[in-house]
C-alpha cells in the first residue's frame, strides 16, 4: 500500500477514526475527508478495530492501493484478503487457441484440492495432453419489457426484428470492442424478454453487455411505436449468477470443450484405477446421481473446485463460478481399454481485461498463463484461457472419478473378496 | 511470510530453481529438498518467473506462513492472491442468535457491489433490522452403493434401517462435533445412495461428513451379510458443489431466512423507488423470468454476488457458493404501502472454525463479525454467521430490485408521460 | 345408454334442443329441464350439431350411462370418445404384489406402440420375467399458508408439530381409509406450506388428500393462536400434474421399480442388438442427452408412452401423466455379458377404487389385470397395479432402446465398414 | 364395429381362441389366422376372457372397424375404452387464426373439472374474449451422433452447416407437407445431437419429422466425409414426451399464448374472489410454490387437466400431455383493478390430421370446433385448434384460481375477523 501510518497526520486520522466509532462520519466518507482512499482504508479498519475490540492488521498488511481501486473494484475497503495460491503442472493443452505445458495457478483454503488435480495433470499430460475447443462465445443480458398484451407483445418483437440495424447501432455505440450479435426474444403474456448476445474480445464483457443493453433498451422505448416499457435491464433470462439452461443451451461467455485419451497404463499406474471402474462412477455418480438430485447442469464430480479457485486466482467475477461451473462429465472406453474423457462447460464466462483482471496479483496469475490483457485480434486471449480452465476442470474430474473408483471399490473389494465388484 | 530471501542459502535455493527449471525436480518437491515450505514456495516461484518470463513479484508478497498451511490448505504455493475487502455496515440483524449492529465484510473486485448493498443496509437498519431464523441444519453426504439387484436394494435399506446405531457409533467415532442426525436412503434399480445428514458443531462440516461416512460404509459393507459393494463415497446425492432440487428440499448446511418490513417512505427516500415498482419487479423478473429461463433455485436477482464476496473474505469454501447461492426472493405490499421483503436460503454452507477460517485475513473478517472459531454451545457461531449472512444477502436483494426498478422505469416514465407505467 | 331417442318425449327434446341452440337455455341446464342426464347429452349433441352443421353421431353411440356418471366423473356430457385398446403379453411379472403372467391393456392410437412394448415384454418374459418393488406409497397434498413473519412462521410450523395428532385426527374424521402419515413443512420467508402425506388404500387418493387436508387446514386455522391464513389449499409442492423435483425426491402415489436380467443370446435373438449397444444409448440419450436438455425427471427413452396408454386403459387421472411417468431407466452389462436393466418411478398415481376406475371399460381391464376394486388389506390392488405398470415400462424402455440401437448401428455399421463403431 | 359374432364363422373363431388359450397362438397371430381384425379382436377378448375369468363386454362394445385401425392406430386390439367428453362453452377465442365462440370437448373421468373450466370460459367470454397469439411452430427430433473426439464433433458441425442443402432435400424427399426449418447443433466431448426442426402443416408432425431425420441422418453419414456413426435417431434433445428446458427454450411443436383481461366486476360475480387474491394465489402458488417445489416448466394452477381432456377427446398423443402441459401463469392488476391474466404454452404438440385424429369419435371432436383435416393453407387448422386449446387452458386457469382464492380466504376470513387477510 502507497499509503502508511508514518508519513500521514496522525492527528487528522485520529479524529476520522474517532468521528467513525462515534457514528458522526459514515464509513464510505472517510476517503473524502483524508483526501485519500489509502487513508480512508485505514482510518476504517482503526475505527472497526475500537468499535469492535479485534485486530484487523493481517487484512491491513496489503500490497494494494486503493486510490486505484476504489469505485473501480471495491468501495469502503480495508484492506485484502490473502487466499493461497498454489500451481497445477505442467498440463500439456492442445487447443485452438492454448499450445503447450502450463502451471495453472489456483486459489483456494481446501486442502489437497491442487494436489489432486495435479495427479490428473500428470495423468493427461503423459497422454498426450489435453484437445480443447470453444464451440461458442457470447455474452449475453436480457432487459425485460412490459406491454399491455400479447398482441402487442408479437408487435414489439416484430419492430425489433425490423430495427434491428438501429438497435445495433445504438447498443454498439458505447462499446469499442463490443459488438451486438444476436438478439433473442422470449415473450410470456404480455411480457417480452430481449436476450442481447455480445461478443465482447477479451473482456468477461458483463458491463459492457449491461451498458450496451441500457442503450439499445432507451433506443427501442423512444423509436417504437407502440406502448412498452422497461421493466428491469435484466430480466433474469441473462442469465448471470443462477444456474439456469437458457445457459446451458444457448450458452454464456464461452461453451468450451476439454477431452483426453488416457492410456490403459497410465490410468492403472497414475491414476491407480481401471478405465471401467472409472467408466461406471462416471456414469451412476455424475449422470444418474445428478438427475436423481434433482441437477441443473451439474453433471459431473467437482468441476466447481477449479472453476472457483482459477477464478479467485485471476481476478474474475467469483459469483459466476455458479453458471461456470456448470458441466457435463463424460466417460467412454475405447477399443482397446483406454479411457476416453471429456468436459463439457456450456457457460465458462471469462475475461483478461476489465474486472479484477487489473489487480497485481490477479494480473500476474494471468501473466503466468500468458493470457494477460488484450489480445490481438480481440478475443483469443480469453478464448486461450478458456481452453485451459477446460483442461484444468478435465484434469480435476479424472483425478477425482479415479479417487472414488479406487478407494471405494477398494472396500469393496477387500469385502467381496473377488475381482468383479459390480457383476451380480 | 516468516521466510525471506536473505535468511536463506541462496546457493541452495538456486540449485533447486535450476533443477525445477530443467524439469529434473517436480514443483511439489522443492518444499522436501529445501526442508521448509516457504523456501519452497519462493524455489517454486522464481521457477516460474525464469520458464515463463514473467514477474510474480506481487504474488510473492504475502503474509501468509506456508509453514502451517501446506497439506492443510494448500499445495505448490507460491504466493497469494489479494483480493479487496470493503465493509457493508452498519447492518440491524435481528436474529435468533445474531442481535445488533454489523459491518459485513466483503471480497470482491466487483466495482459498486460494496456501495450498492450499503444502500440496501441503510434502509433495512432504518427499518429496525432483518428478522432472521436459521431453520433447518445439517452437513449431508452421500455414498453410492451397488447391489445386485432391486430385491437386495430394498433389503440393504431395510438393513440399514434396522441398524442404524451401529452405523451412528461408526460414524460418529471418527469425530468429536459431528453428530449423525438422519440417513435418508434413495433407491433407483440396483443402486442404493444413503444420504447421512450431521450436525457438525460450528464446522461447515463437509470433511467431517466425508471422513464420517467413510466410517460408515465401511461398517455397513463390514456387517451387512448381503451383496454390496461401494460405488462411490459421493454419489452426487449430497449434494456438492452443484445446484441440486435436493438441497433445496432437504437442506445442506443451513437453510436461513431473512427478512424485513421496509418503511414506505424509506423505501421512497433511500431507495427511491415505489414499494409496487420493487414487488413488480421482483415477481416479473425473479420468479417469471426465472421460471422461463429454467433456473434452479435462482430465484433472486443477485444473490450469489453477496455470498461469493463473504466467502472469499471469512475462508469459507468458494466452490460451494454455486448452492448456497440458491435463494427465492418474496415481496408483499403490506396494508399501509410498506414493503415486505425475505431472502430463503436453503443451502447455505458455512462454518466459523476448520478450513479457509483458520487463515490470519479470513479470521479477522469473522472475528470483526464475532463469529471466529468455536461457539458455545457448539454450532451457536456457524449459525450466527449464517444469520448475519442471510441478512446482508437481504440487503443486496433490496437494493438491487430498487435500483432496476427507479431506473429502468424512470426511462418507461420519460417515454410514456404517465404515471402508471404497467397499467394497460 | 340407457336412454335412447325412441323412449323419449321427442317433442320436449326438441323444444330444449331449440332453447339450446338460441342460447335461451345453459348448456349444463338440459339435464335437469328433461330431467335425466341422457336425454340432457342428446340434447346438447343435438343443438350442438345443428349449431356446428356437424355430426356427432360416433360420439353419441356409446354404452355410458350418464345417470350415473354425471357429476362424478362428468359434466355436461354430450356422449363418449372411444380409444383403441390393445393388449401386452404375456408379461411376467415377480414382484411383492404382482405374481405371474399379466396381459396389460393399452389404450392409445399410437401405431405400433403395442407391438414395440410386446417385444420388451417377450424378452423380459423369456428372461423370467421382471422383479418389482414398491418402495414407497403415500399421496400429498400442501397446503399454503401466510403468517405476518418468519417469527410467525417458525412458531407456526412448531405449534403444527406440537398439536400434529389433533390435525390428524381432523383430516382423518373426513376419510374411511386415508391416515396422514406425516407433515412435511417448507418454509419460504412468512409463508408455509404443509406438505400433508397419507396413505389412502387402493384410492390414487388425490381428492381424499384434498378433502382430509382441507379438514386439516381448519383445524389449525382454528385452534393456532397465532395469527395465520390459508393462501391456497394447494400450493404446488404437493406437486399435482406438474414435473417437480419433490416428487422424485419425496414421492407422490408410487414410488415402484422394475427390473430385469436380459440374457444375452435372448438380447441378440429378440431385441437384434448387442447389450453393450443398448448400454451405450442407454447412457448417451437418456442420461446425458437428457441432462444436456434440461430435463426433470425425464432420463428415459419413452415412459411417458406405456403410462399414458395405461392410464386411459383403467380409468386413471390421465393428467398425472406428467408426473407418473418420470422416471430413471438405467442399464449395466453383467459379468457374463448379460444386460441388466431398471426403471424407477418416483412418483406413479394409481388407483384401483374412485375415479375413472367404476367405468364400465376402464373396470374390465383392471378386471383383466385381477386388481379392480379394493383389495384386502385395502392397498395391495394399487401396489400390484404399480407393479404391473412398472414392469410394462420396463418392456417399453428395453426395446425402444434395442430398437435404437439396432437400426441406428446398423448404419453406422453400413458407413463405417468394421465391427467397432464406437471406438476411436 | 361393422364385425359382429353372428356373421361369422363360430366354429373357426372357436378354435382360435382355445389356440390363443393354451398358448399355441400369440395374440397377434388372431387376425391373420382369422383373415380379419375385428374377428382377431374378438377372440383376443374371447380368449382373455376365458383365461382370467373376466368379462370384457363393455371394452367389447365399440363402434371402432379394427380392419381400419391395425397397424396404423393399435396392434392386438380388443375392443376400445370409452372415455365420457363434456363441453365447455361458449368460449369465445379472438385470436389470429380462431374467432368466435367454442364449444370445447374434454374427454375425462374426473367430476367438477368440466363444470370449473366452463365458470372460467364464462367469465372470460363475458370480458369480451381470449385473445391467443401462436408465437413459434415447428417439430424437433435430434438424432445424437459419435464422432472420435471433439476435433471431429466441431468439424462434423461444420460440415453439416456446409451442406445444409442436401441434407434438407433429403429430408424433405419423404414429406409432402414437412419442411426442414433449422438445424440445431449441441455439442458435449465427442457427441454431437442435431436438432432438427420441421414445419409440419396441420400434422402434429412427430412421425414426419422422425422419417425425414432418419433420410438426414443416412445423408449425413453417407456423405460426411469423416468418422462418424448414429448413436440413436432420438438423443433426448428433441425432447419427446419429458418435461424438458429445450422444449421451453426454443420450442416444440406450437409455442401459443392465451390472455384475457377480466372485468373486476365479473371477477367479483362469476368468480367470486377479488382480483387482488387471485393475483397473490398466481404468485405464491403458481411462481414461488413451484420455484420450491423445483419445478420445471410447471409454473401454473392445473394445465394439464385441461390438455389432457382435449388430447383424449381429439386424438392427439396422450403422452405428449407431458410437455405439452408445461406453461407460465401471469396475473396482473390492471390500472382500474381488472385482472390481467394470460397462460403461455412454450411446447403445445398438437395435430388435425394424423393419428388418432381419423378415429371417427376423435374427428368429429376436431369437427365440432371446425378444425378437422388439413387446412388450406395447411397449418392453419393446427394453429386455430392450438389457440382454442390455449383459451380454454386460460379459463381453466383462471377458474382454479379464482376457486382457491374465494374457499380459502373466505376460511380465513372467518377466522382472521377483518378485511386484508395478508396485510401483517
Amino acid at each position: 500500500m502507497s499509503f502508511n501510518n508514518e508519513s500521514y497526520d496522525k492527528t487528522r486520522l485520529d479524529e476520522v477514526v474517532d468521528k467513525l466509532v462515534r457514528g458522526e462520519l459514515k464509513m464510505h466518507e472517510a476517503d473524502k475527508v483524508l483526501g485519500n482512499s489509502n487513508a480512508g482504508a485505514l482510518a476504517r479498519r482503526l475505527a472497526l478495530e475500537r468499535m469492535y475490540g479485534v485486530s484487523l492488521s493481517s487484512i491491513g498488511s496489503t500490497i494494494l492501493d486503493f486510490e486505484e481501486l476504489v469505485g473501480r473494484n471495491i468501495e469502503n475497503p480495508i484492506g485484502a484478503i490473502q487466499v493461497p495460491v498454489g500451481v497445477v503442472g505442467p498440463l500439456r493443452v492442445e487447443g485452438e487457441y492454448a499450445h503447450g505445458e502450463y502451471y495453472v495457478p489456483l486459489a483456494t483454503t481446501e486442502g489437497a484440492l491442487v494436489a489432486s488435480i495435479n495427479r490428473g495433470a500428470k495423468a493427461i499430460t503423459l497422454s498426450g495432453g489435453a484437445r480443447t475447443r470453444v464451440v461458442r462465445d457470447g455474452m449475453a443480458r436480457a432487459p425485460l419489457f412490459w406491454t399491455p398484451s400479447i398482441v402487442d407483445a408479437v408487435k414489439f418483437v416484430e419492430w425489433v426484428r425490423d430495427n434491428i440495424e438501429g438497435i445495433r447501432r445504438a447498443a454498439e455505440s458505447t462499446t469499442r470492442h463490443g459488438k451486438l450479435v444476436e438478439v433473442q426474444p422470449f415473450i410470456a403474456g404480455n411480457l417480452v424478454w430481449l436476450r442481447m448476445v455480445y461478443s465482447t474480445g477479451d473482456a468477461m464483457g458483463m458491463n459492457m453487455a449491461t451498458i450496451a443493453s441500457d442503450a439499445a433498451a432507451r433506443y427501442i422505448l423512444e423509436n417504437y411505436p407502440g406502448k412498452a416499457s422497461l421493466v428491469a435491464l435484466s430480466g433474469n433470462m441473462c442469465t448471470d449468477k443462477k444456474a439456469t439452461a437458457v445457459n446451458i443451451l444457448l450458452g454464456r461467455g464461452k461453451t468450451v470443450i476439454a477431452e483426453a485419451l488416457i492410456k490403459r497404463d497410465v490410468v492403472l499406474k497414475v491414476l491407480k484405477a481401471t478405465p471401467e471402474d472409472i467408466d461406471y462412477v462416471a456414469k451412476a455418480k455424475n449422470l444418474l446421481g445428478s438427475a436423481y438430485a434433482g441437477a441443473l447442469g451439474g453433471f459431473n464430480a467437482h468441476v466447481a473446485n477449479i472453476i472457483a479457485a482459477i477464478f479467485i486466482a485471476t481476478g474474475q467475477d467469483v459469483a459466476q463460478v455458479v453458471e461456470s461451473s456448470m458441466a457435463f462429465t463424460w466417460t467412454e472406453i475405447r477399443g482397446d481399454g483406454d479411457l476416453y474423457i471429456s468436459v463439457t462447460l456450456p457457460s465458462l464466462e471469462v475475461g483478461t481485461v476489465g474486472g479484477g483482471t487489473r489487480l497485481p496479483t490477479q494480473r500476474e496469475a494471468l501473466e503466468l498463463l500468458g493470457v494477460a490483457g488484450g489480445g490481438e485480434p480481440p478475443g483469443v486471449n480469453a478464448r486461450k484461457f478458456a481452453e485451459i480452465i477446460a483442461a484444468t476442470v478435465l484434469a480435476g474430474e479424472l483425478n477425482l472419478l479415479a479417487a472414488l473408483a479406487a478407494n471405494e471399490l477398494a472396500q469393496a473389494h477387500k469385502r467381496l473378496g473377488r475381482g468383479g465388484v459390480r457383476q451380480g
